[in-house]
């Protein structure tokens, strides 16, 4: 090949999370030459969480480590490549998409997006250090492990409140803590507030966190501004919600359509916008941030790619 | 409790196979009580299926039943109770769900169908004793297990068609069997059409399948009746396309739609035209009758189900 030859692949995959290490099993089990490029680390967030409870499967949990190395670990028996490559641009020429990886250009008869999403941190001192340890950032995968806990929620938009109803599930009480008002919507601020009559939940407007309080490698509160004082919350655990910021920037400039979050835009068979491009998982709008979901849509994904690629193949006969 | 007091659950599932266990692990881990009524076995078809490679988590490969047990015992885990039992009827009434359970009522706070769909059989002799072991109804599961093998496809409708196209990818020679003529849509004959020029399928109209052929435990072969004379088609593998039969019967008379397939209609929440009931896995429309998907939508529909049941437990207040 010359140097200036375009590389050409059936199916690129961007991002080697969940998704599309799922996506890829599928599409390397049926001979669809895959590659998939990520920019950073296999795995995705998945990788960096202590423990997973409720991917199915594992009935007694698994490490987020040991989980998506079983997931590439079964990607590339069937002969997925991961290769380190950030796309900066994608476009349709009609007959297929051209990809430019790390400035080159790359082409492909179907592309899976599912680069994710990644939460907003607080960028507190602490908070690096107990991610998935005492400091949190989805209620559904961390709440049960707080039952009858004393807990920080941190954000006064929608999924602040929704969240922290969520726990009040699980925790003995809950302190609210909100940098300015509390900015959900009037039915959610309904629905929390029988948990504020009831004392289960305080909340504290006009407090911004400043730091985690860590005792012998344990969080044992938070540390917040409120009119110029300090104070400090005990707890034995936080959870953060300070929004989602989805791994999409990259798409700026493409023809891409993404919801009013940034999220992609699919249909029923999780095609974007754009003819030939499928996106799955926490990227997605709609997403539910959890693997099982990441998963079973990377399935569907591969799925709806086949079905694109032979029809495609036939047309062009 | 007296014998005539109606028993009351938060959530309860119709069907024990792997989308209802994945959501039952998400409903009782938030501490909603959930119970599973399965009329048949645990497991669905996935727990009979011979051996499954492309559920993601499982590098080489795990026999279903292996699988099955795993969601079992997770769900189980965090308490959900599987009851045997067949639901009869459901309907709403504004407040809950009312189930009929083998004669029994039931009310639920939000019902989830995880019924699954049966593929349709031919009922000829041999095809039970081989099923998954050489006679097969999912090319997407199975097919990669034909390489440069001779292949028996069965059925001219849309799926046999489509599903016949795709094992090209692996079968060196298929025969396709087709009871009178082919009734697929003129596009998928179209994309047929090639295969058949090339020599790599052979179709054989007005030609039924009357048993198959087996040696030493293995299929080779499949005898055909064809203008009143009985023909060998020698093959190392069967797969069968003559249609799914999804499990929706229970649900005629009531006010649940259904698509032109018996297959169950949901929205983007996975709920379906009666309010708290939601619909995941095989039995839906858009099924792509894998385990990963079932097992993430069993997930997106768990959650689906608490936020319904957290709206309506604020409204009720």
């Amino acid at each position: 090949m010359s140097s200036d030859e375009v590389q050409s692949y059936d199916v690129v995959m961007i991002g080697a999370g969940p998704s599309a290490l799922s996506a890829a099993v599928y599409t390397t089990r049926e001979n669809l030459r895959t590659v998939i490029y990520e920019k950073a680390a296999i795995g995705g967030m998945a990788a960096i969480t202590d423990r997973i409870d409720n991917y199915p499967g594992f009935a007694d949990g698994v490490a987020g480590m040991e989980l998506t190395e079983r997931f590439q670990q079964q990607a590339e028996r069937f002969g997925a490549r991961i290769e380190l490559g950030e796309v900066t641009d994608l476009y349709t020429d009609g007959d297929s998409t051209v990809l430019t990886v790390d400035g080159r250009k790359v082409r492909a008869k179907a592309v899976l997006i599912a680069t994710g999403s990644e939460y907003n941190k607080l960028n507190i001192p602490g908070e690096a250090e107990l991610y998935g340890r005492g400091v949190h950032y989805c209620a559904t995968c961390d709440g049960a492990f707080y039952k009858e806990k004393h807990l920080v929620t941190i954000g006064g938009g929608n999924s602040g409140i929704q969240e922290t109803i969520f726990l009040t599930k699980f925790a003995k009480h809950i302190d609210l803590l909100v940098r300015s008002t509390i900015k959900a919507s009037e039915v959610l601020q309904d629905e929390l507030q029988p948990y504020i009559d009831s004392g289960q939940v305080t909340v504290h407007t006009h407090t911004t966190p400043t730091r985690m309080v860590i005792r012998d490698g344990m969080i044992t509160g938070v540390l917040a501004e409120s009119d110029g004082r300090s104070v400090q919350y005990d707890c034995d655990g936080v959870f953060v919600f300070v929004g989602l910021k989805p791994n999409t920037g990259f798409l700026r400039g493409t023809s891409i359509k993404l919801d009013e979050r940034g999220l992609i835009i699919t249909d029923d068979t999780l095609q974007t916008s754009m003819p030939g491009v499928f996106a799955s998982g926490d990227v997605r709008s709609g997403a539910t941030m959890q693997i099982a979901t990441a998963v079973g849509e990377g399935a569907t994904a591969a799925l709806s790619i086949r079905e694109y690629i032979q029809h495609r193949a036939a047309i062009s006969k």
